[in-house]
């Protein structure tokens, strides 16, 4: 059947870019977790349409799709799912100088004051993965 | 002396995402020369500023850089600045493919409404630089 | 199978809010068949997922639905959709006094240029479709 | 006179979306005397003109201007007004359910991130007036 | 009557930003006559919300006032409505060096893409008003 | 050496909005230090571009500087940088009073929550620097 499809797949996908020792990255199925009661279509919607369908399409790679979604939570300033993408894109392999540098390069698109927003949230999940963060030189 | 030096790398950076033979592409030197008499040095900001300090740093290659850029002017919906950056990105390596997925990846945190306003934005300025567009498969 | 359940649904929903004599609400079926090249499968989630899935939903009747939206595209400023839904509203039987009644509620959350902007679209669908407007009596 | 009239009139349509057993309801006036010292006409423009001059017009009823108005707030981002106006929305009569499916209609509109920290504030304020929600039922 | 009093206050304070024997600053007057049929009472409310009650208070000069209308529409890329406030701000004593120069401080706050849509909106306008802008030095 | 000239012209026009006895304006000194490590060029940024290229420009004085760029942040809702610019406007000299009916003069431009989000900032920006406020007389 088509919609389990759709599901098994996006879980299968959500798994890409959730999956690993840290803890903090299951940020995502606790806040569908949280929904189930309040609206529970909500998080298989996020599954079926987001990552069973957008996800899993072909023609981008894991890591730039999460570098196109964290570009656009960083000019919306949505900073909870802004810390969420930081942790999904790490997670799928994105380098946290290519998250930093992407938040430098939208400076002359957004002003700074998105920057620097973005920057905090980023600095507090490298903090809770424990990234190390040196003089320009995050390792 | 160091201005000059950010002036003409910026310019140097510039040309990497303009120079083609395709005419419509020199909009970007078009748009500064608009503003020559009314704010001269907002040209002069953004060769100095945004391609002379931002765009000529290490760590993301110059189709990212477009398709970080791409990814927040979709979300802000400034689309006379869309359709130039889609024209940069286009120069500087971006595949047209590439451009519209970024744009699909966008629907679950932006909405349809600013993908729809985009996807027109790109089909004209393909249709400028004459890319083929044939059934879910461009070139 | 799911996915044409799926499509089907959307479709019929669809035609609730754009089936009339008046033929400039085809608009949101030109709008796919401009896109049909560039990006087919957008046309697509729009039918299964926005149509199929949220609109066919229980909880709000079609008039509701179209309120909500159009509140949420006033205050996004993106006026090519508020157009479509202005028109897709009034075909689901919106009366046109609500549509304006609800731009006037938004001023206190908008400020006036939205509402000002949005007035100027509901007026130019309003004459297409000849819904007379007279004096603060609209009919 | 006039000025008493709308502020009587703005004072009385206030107390239908807030007058209730429930203490935590009078946010609005506490808005107000938070800004008693610093601004206080600024509570008085919001009975005066929001209250007293839009919500008591006609033509969209009390649970219709609480629903163009949270769908508006969803759209901004805006969270403590968002918790404000599902409680007044609350207090006015719109049944929790319709709050939630007016979020649900808004995906396709605003992306989900917008979406799920709408669900968050209207969680918490159901849970303040101990609204059960019990598995996509909400009572 | 107060009501009056409001509106006769709000015309007088509007007559102060666009009475000039320049022509093409009517816009204000014309937008409301526009709405004379669809929304009365918008225009209404602009004249004596707006301008009764907002534009009169004390505390800031109609320059500061001007300038920060402007800065907020810039900043929302409200771009019809920019129109509108730079000929009020242009007649109500703001220089148009310091429009122009108060975008250019924008920059850092907004980005680019916003302050070179309000530059091409501040052209047109001066053009319009036959303001001499020669190379950085407008007159 | 121009960049130096750069450097230190930003880090001197800084001093004007931030030097003062109240310890709490060093934010702005304080939110570099947090970027040290992770992202050193960005507080780099900030002083030669922000303050170094754009508020030392002419044209604009420190306080209409302060004023146009409130009203921006005020328009984003972004509130720490809010908090930030309240405190340098304050220390540029901008009155209490000014900061406060700048606020006021947005509300028929953003609507009501943006201002009162912009307030419950000032107020405690206000109390932090002990800046009394009584009914309305901001001393």
């Amino acid at each position: 059947m088509e919609q389990d499809n759709r599901y098994q797949k996006g879980i299968n996908k959500l798994m890409e870019y959730t999956t690993t020792k840290n803890d903090d990255v299951s940020t995502h199925l606790k806040i569908m977790d949280e929904l189930k009661d309040l609206a529970p279509e909500v998080g298989q919607y996020i599954i079926e349409f987001a990552y069973g369908e957008i996800y899993t399409r072909e023609g981008l790679d894991n890591k730039q799709r999460a570098l196109v979604t964290i570009s656009s939570l960083v000019t919306q300033g949505t900073e909870p799912q802004l810390e969420l993408h930081i942790n999904t894109g790490l997670t799928a392999g994105l380098p946290p100088q290519e998250i930093v540098e992407s938040f430098i390069q939208l400076i002359p698109y957004t002003g700074f004051p998105r920057i620097l927003n973005a920057l905090a949230v980023a600095k507090k999940v490298f903090r809770q993965r424990k990234i190390g963060v040196e003089k320009n030189n995050i390792h």
